[in-house]
């Protein structure tokens, strides 16, 4: 499952985590959630009114769950469905992972 | 919507705004929040283990969610509990506002 | 803030409650709430696709949220108000309760 | 997909949807839920206290939401593990409509 890049060396366990390919995209995204955080930060210090900064808090909460299920996704994709290929004991762990993973997305 | 208190000067848009008594406090869990969005870049970056990633976004939201319900207690103490007194349509323009808020925060 | 209805007896207590002028429609609602539970019976017991479950249970919650949101708008805009002109501890004590009821149904 | 078992007959569809191990207490934890919703309405019916209603509402919230995770792991570690074995399109279908129906439980 562990594809080393480059070297390898420290990295060889880089790899294997499925969300690699859109690295630059889950980056670019988190950097916009990262501003979004820094303008609610400013809209308290300019008091702005108390509504339009929840509407912020909520495009932001949103921002995030967005960010979550394509991780998740890529997640059951990659390596869960890698485990269920090995199957057994690995793979019931990773989805038990996985499920618990998915109810704290669901309760938060 | 804005009320100039006293003479007002650079307080003019201020006291309305229910949240004023606790804005440093506010401001300090956004700065944690803010960091928390920082740390979520730097495990894609490293490409940390999916499900550890995850539990960070959950535990992101939580923390929004936390702030979000802070602002709306505030904002219903002050805001609207002050146009309740008044009565009238500003009452119930502010109510409206508040609830779509909350539902926005339900959803969300 | 208590409105006898009728001849009053047992029933003293009931028009305070703000939702009264929309109880008919309420029930109908949960009615139809109570049918897409049976719905979910039905389907578990004819072993229908999990999927077409799942998608039914957030058509349920959904449907669910939206009696919350209405019953606390009518709550918010009834009791709350009526606090919010009495004022003091009760005023207060309404807010918080109204805050613990929001936070409960954004958290879950 | 489907996978008759004993003589079939009227059962043919019947094993490939995962959650038939624990079909009694789904159908179980259903009826209490539905014994919940009709609760609800008797609450309206009788005029309860808002607070106490809205206190109903997140507790039948909760119960479905723990239906719905209930259904959803069975989903994942039968059909869709099964489809991982698989392989090909169908392994990802199966993905897809999972992830979207865990999409819609995160949201609602």
């Amino acid at each position: 499952m562990t594809e080393p890049i480059g070297d390898g060396g420290d990295q060889v366990e880089v790899a294997h985590h499925g969300y690699i390919s859109d690295k630059q995209q889950y980056l670019r995204r988190l950097r916009r959630i990262e501003g979004q955080a820094r303008g609610l930060s400013r809209m308290i210090e300019e008091e702005k009114y108390c509504i339009d900064i929840l509407t912020q808090v909520s495009a932001l909460t949103r921002a995030l769950q967005a960010v979550a299920m394509g991780l998740l996704d890529d997640h059951l994709e990659h390596c869960v469905m890698d485990a269920a290929r090995v199957g057994g004991d690995e793979a019931e762990a990773k989805l038990k992972e996985a499920s618990e993973a998915i109810g704290r997305l669901v309760r938060s």
